[in-house]
């Protein structure tokens, strides 16, 4: 076992529960992981220390919504082929439910990037359209900020040992929960001031980006060139939100970008993927996407194109970008060295752009437009939301304003200071 | 581990889902923790092992509901006082649209028998309310048999080391593991065929006290001399129903006893029980009840008296009995001479009555009865169904009709030959 990992631990929970949810005394807590079936029961050293101190902190209830990838693996192999649109209602209506009444959610992530190599992407395809389809509700209140919601990790073998392939069980938890820890500032001496001046860090990037008002970026590097419009009345976001319950948040623990609406009509070019994008349990690796008019017209990719396919297919949006986000090339989690072969790391290690659904901040006063206003301003809706990333130390940013252009960043790093 | 686990547990989880709940190909299976937050995560190896059967027998969709006794106990500990009374209603939604569709359900007991001593008993009986109220509707369609579901156990630490406390962790999962297994009959040549033999014989037990139709039983024994009026149109039920849904199961494993419905008005008497009774993470030891006109009118416990009294009071119908059982002193989990602190094997080393709901099949027609008409017949309901036990090798019982008394059991055998 790590050194001191009950106590780094609890430091990590308590970033969770007071950085990223900004847990409230009176506000239920409801703990799952949203995109499969529940958090894993793996990870129950971190779930048991969450559930304690947001007890402590004045919870009235946690919940616990737990799954398991072997249970999930023995599903997706030996199920009857037409059984896959099978879903039951009590996951996505508990998570609806509890977030309609303003209450909090944690969603864990420690999946492991290669479960389901091998399995019928049809299969694939249609429990993950079952799953967006009965959760897009949830995911509605996510979009518009309803509540304060949280994605962090947990260390799991299967995860782990994709991302220390040389190393085995337990050695490779710990690795990871290293990895864990560093990237999310638990090592330093004072975790939580740390965050806090991180996070205003990241909020003058964006006041400065917001200053700016530019039409669109422009990103160069090796097999990219490409023009990401941004949305009317963009807004840039990052490290923190307040969501209409009233609390102020950090919706992903680690962050590292700041990000906001492309213009869901206005997108050409060519981009090359610069790391493979755990899609599910499957990874899709090696790609390239070509736009026109804001829409995917080619794609292709080295590893598991079709699963690619499915999912710029999976309705109208899922084909135009809701998210651009810029983040560093210096950035700490890149700086690792690591492919987590997880989004919620890999995605704050290097720029990238989202095909689906935009959030609603991302454009002034979009969590209370209409669905056509917010359409009309270039803003993309999708039962998908599918980041994937896109930077590396050879990429240049540019923001075009009026035809002229400046450097936003060079060599992968910001060519601004704030 | 034990020599040839993995073996041992696909065939007691062969033993659950096709002598058990008897699973039919297209039928779909929840697997959850009734009474708690759900199946112990601690339980996956079992629980893997019955997925992966499920599906392979034709199962379209089997579900997990998980749950922890950690978070449990960290929410009796932690949370406010005035918070017991919250529930979410996923777990027994769930629950009710699953069973209300005819679907299969594996309620998996593992519980810490005393996880929640010292916790105040106000917040105990407060949550206990809050769960059965909730999960009222699945009982009445476990009561009404409208689905085939069953009881079963997975040897988990907490439980385990309170049945062999002189053991610790792995060790006593794996003597509890083994306890479970001799009882199952998992270590018979052909298990299959032992249950097959077994089922037959409580059916013969239940045919033949079904034929002798008496309108009471007279139980007596040390501290014990209670008559249990049986109600009309009683039916000795025994190892196997018929559901709704048109499956014949066996609702728990193991199984030793055939049961009746008593007539919830005429029970006279005392009664001394001679296990302790897990109730929801607290014994209750050491105790007796006395009936007037079939309800509860004095009682003393050694242990926790206070929780037994709460049972009583939960409503009119738990201070009255709703199953008589019979079981031979000589069955095998008596044999082995453990004390489970688990009523699932408790009750089946010993003859047992239970306070609350009677199970509906226990009256001729039961099962379509209005609630009026089987409440006339005898028939009791109330949230709760508590079994204790009261059987021991010095409980002599006889059958009483018309005036006559004949033996059933003496010195805790069976007087009759089937």
């Amino acid at each position: 076992m790590l050194p001191d990992f009950d106590r780094h631990l609890q430091t990590y929970a308590e970033i969770l529960l007071k950085i990223g949810l900004n847990l409230r005394a009176g506000q239920r807590l409801l703990i799952t992981a949203v995109r499969t079936d529940g958090v894993p029961i793996e990870a129950a050293p971190l779930v048991r220390e969450v559930v304690r101190q947001a007890y402590q902190m004045g919870s009235p209830f946690v919940e616990v919504i737990w799954g398991d990838e072997a249970v999930r693996l023995a599903r997706f192999r030996y199920a009857p082929a037409d059984s896959f649109a099978y879903y039951s209602s009590w996951h996505s209506e508990a998570l609806r439910e509890h977030t309609n009444r303003g209450d909090a959610v944690l969603n864990v992530t420690a999946d492991n990037p290669t479960l389901l190599e091998g399995i019928d992407p049809h299969r694939l395809a249609t429990a993950r359209r079952a799953v967006l389809e009965h959760m897009a509700p949830y995911f509605q209140n996510v979009t518009r900020n309803v509540m304060n919601w949280l994605v962090a990790a947990a260390a799991v073998t299967g995860w782990a040992e994709k991302v220390f392939p040389d190393l085995r069980g337990e050695a490779a938890v710990d690795r990871l929960w290293d990895a864990i820890f560093q990237a999310c500032r638990v090592y330093e001496p004072e975790p939580l001031a740390a965050w806090q001046r991180h996070i205003a860090g990241l909020k003058a990037r964006g006041a400065y980006l917001n200053a700016r008002r530019y039409d669109a970026l422009r990103f160069r590097g090796p097999g990219t060139d490409l023009t990401v419009g941004l949305a009317e009345g963009h807004m840039w976001q990052g490290a923190q939100n307040t969501a209409a319950n009233g609390v102020t948040y950090t919706a992903n623990i680690p962050t590292e970008e700041v990000f906001t609406a492309p213009h869901a009509r206005r997108v050409e070019g060519v981009v090359r993927a610069t790391m493979p994008l755990n899609f599910g349990g499957v990874l899709i690796a090696d790609f390239s996407l070509e736009f026109e008019g804001g829409r995917v017209v080619a794609l292709r990719a080295g590893q598991n194109e079709d699963a690619l396919r499915r999912l710029v297919e999976t309705d109208e949006g899922a084909a135009r970008l809701g998210e651009v986000a810029l983040v560093p090339h210096s950035s700490p989690i890149a700086r690792s060295g690591l492919l987590f072969y997880n989004t919620l790391f890999d995605e704050n290690a290097a720029s990238h752009i989202a095909l689906g659904r935009a959030y609603r901040d991302c454009i002034a006063g979009g969590e209370k437009m209409s669905d056509e206003a917010f359409a009309a301003a270039g803003g993309n809706d999708s039962l998908e939301h599918v980041d994937f990333m896109i930077g590396s130390g050879e990429m240049d940013v540019d923001g075009l304003r009026n035809g002229v252009s400046e450097p936003v960043m060079r060599g992968g790093e910001w060519a601004f200071v704030v």
